[in-house]
């Protein structure tokens, strides 16, 4: 197997973009990341993307994509797992190039989620459509459920959760694709409105346009057109039962613990080496459930994290400095190649106000529906 | 990078399949593709689904299907790429084993399209939303165009059309899976329903359901427990503009031609070393400009090889012996994983009374949309 880096990146800004089409928010990212690697060729595509079908009318992204990048011909695949279908396409990327197939690949993720679809309609089409959804449940409903779950089995509380977004709107503040770069206090959040009890508004993440893309290449290849390449040294997968009531405990999301173990295992690593990590906060209590998952807290108290800084930037071990899905927005097949944009430039030092310092080892963690599926990368500097 | 090699396959029936569900129609095909390969454990899924989404109102089918098959944990993806998204799981299933990262691999296409939902507008998402949809076109108006720039540039007739779907009848009588296993007149196709000019009911596939799965593994691993493993010796993936109106010409299938030319480069052959073939034939004149994209009808008339005997059973070079998405039917997400199981089963000879004989090299061709993707493999009996 070859050794696999990222050589560029690019992404659009995040938010309520009314003007840009789901082929304009790819055209502009893949552009970008071509732009910052320097290349102008490629030998694949893979394309995370949740639902253009239900959100703008749009399967068959994969050679649209590349149509409208204008190197129509080039193999384009879309790739879909739900909200980790960005974290699934860079997976795809990454054994495209590791097998010697493809030398040169795009891996993008893209959603159009504000064209006027019932958004939690489709959204909820990522959980049992059988068990769950005919039901009337939609994913709100589903976390809140995880969230009482976990305040019952392991003492966390409201205030916990008010935490994870008081520090990733914090960390969102300094970056400027944000969809809401502002920081919010813990008053603010506490009294925000409630969506599904206990999630209030601002523990939820954002309905969100946007795209995000990286260029992949063999590392010795990689090493000929930047002294700063960015390994990919390890990918987990991982995947459990679709409904939440099929689960042992609601509170335990088994395959994000699983996809992290592959990919450690993968890279030579343990938790501990990790220096900064983005993990999927779709709402405030995945950060905390993933975190636990990912034993990424050194043994100290996963809800406690962010309160107490761990997790902040500053902090032992900061997550989502980028602001997370929850400042940054969370355009759902995008979301998980913006992750990887995040620990790309904080390695290679471009991260601005946000920068960790003397970061070598990163993490990002994307997951699907109520956690079904998980993707974890690890990425070092190289 | 590894060889890989086919071990085992399974199906459903395909048809309308009322009393199976999505989840149904892929736990049947995987297990009889688990069992014929005599395999317990799988290291990852991929799964062709073009749109559970709008046909079900499921998404994220990864999870979905492990979780059914009772394998909950096991890495599982969906990959679409419309009427493509078969032969593009396989594609992924091929670098995942061939990279070194999987061993044993299932990949399966499953789609359930008579539930409900209005299958021509959910198929219409897979041409160009912006510039083909919108103005109300259908898949079967737009091969008709094709059809009739063919007839305009390369002077076919309908006659020609009406032949290919007499063979492929032909050769389906003698699938016990077909949806209609029966053979038809030149007559009956002639005078069948007119549905968009000059294309007859009897020149379309039609609506149906299934499931198809195969395993791969290592073709050294899978030496070890069968005596006819099929190896996968060439992969080729092409796109084209989704937008007809975009093409140099309609009837000229370049996506096509590409991803054969790619397959075949990779698997050492030339066109006159095939010695049977599957291709996407959705409407009739879909095989005619399949066949002279992939230059495999040695020099002779692409639209006359039905007729004459070429392209049928003991002819030259037998196509579509399963009966094709004509006879056999088009679950459109299980169409390109039940084209290589025709393939595995005609080169380790159990094809039972469609059986052609001395086959060595077996070749699968699967197109999304009007051709804007083509997926294109290589095997050859070990």
């Amino acid at each position: 197997m070859r050794d696999v880096a990222i050589v560029g990146a690019g992404m659009t800004q995040f938010g309520e973009l009314w003007s840009s089409s789901l082929r304009d928010l790819f055209t502009e990212a893949a552009l970008g990341a071509m732009r910052s690697a320097g290349v102008d060729t490629l030998d694949a595509v893979y394309v995370g993307n949740m639902s253009g079908g239900q959100f703008v009318g749009q399967e068959h992204v994969g050679p649209l994509m590349v149509d409208a990048l204008g190197v129509a011909g080039v193999p384009s695949t879309r790739v879909e797992s739900a909200c980790a279908s960005g974290g699934a396409a860079l997976r795809m990327g990454f054994l495209d190039v590791a097998s010697g197939q493809s030398d040169v690949v795009l891996v993008a993720g893209v959603e159009k989620m504000s064209d006027g679809a019932d958004v939690t309609t489709v959204l909820a089409t990522a959980s049992d459509q059988e068990t769950e959804v005919y039901h009337g449940i939609t994913f709100p409903g589903l976390y809140a459920m995880i969230a009482r779950a976990h305040m019952a089995s392991r003492g966390s509380t409201e205030e916990d959760l008010h935490w994870v977004s008081v520090k990733n709107h914090r960390h969102g503040a300094m970056n400027p694709r944000a969809q809401f770069p502002k920081a919010v206090t813990l008053d603010e959040v506490a009294n925000s409105s409630p969506v599904a009890d206990p999630l209030r508004l601002l523990h939820c993440s954002p309905v969100s346009d946007g795209g995000a893309a990286v260029i992949l290449m063999p590392l010795e290849q990689a090493r000929r057109i930047t002294d700063r390449p960015v390994q990919i040294l390890g990918t987990g997968m991982a995947t459990a039962s679709l409904a939440l009531a099929d689960r042992r405990d609601p509170a335990v999301l088994d395959a994000v613990g699983q996809s992290a173990r592959k990919a450690f295992t993968m890279a030579g690593i343990e938790p501990a080496d990790v220096d900064l990590a983005e993990v999927h906060d779709c709402f405030a209590i995945a950060e905390i459930c993933c975190l636990e998952a990912m034993c990424l807290t050194d043994g100290c108290s996963a809800a406690d994290a962010a309160r107490s800084g761990f997790s902040a930037l500053g902090g032992r071990r900061p997550i989502n400095t980028s602001g997370g899905l929850k400042s940054k927005g969370h355009p759902v097949g995008a979301t998980g190649v913006a992750q990887v944009i995040e620990i790309f430039e904080q390695l290679r030092g471009e991260a601005g106000d946000r920068q960790v310092r003397d970061a070598h080892i990163g993490v990002t963690q994307n997951m699907g529906g109520t956690g079904a599926s998980s993707v974890v990368h690890v990425f070092r500097r190289v």
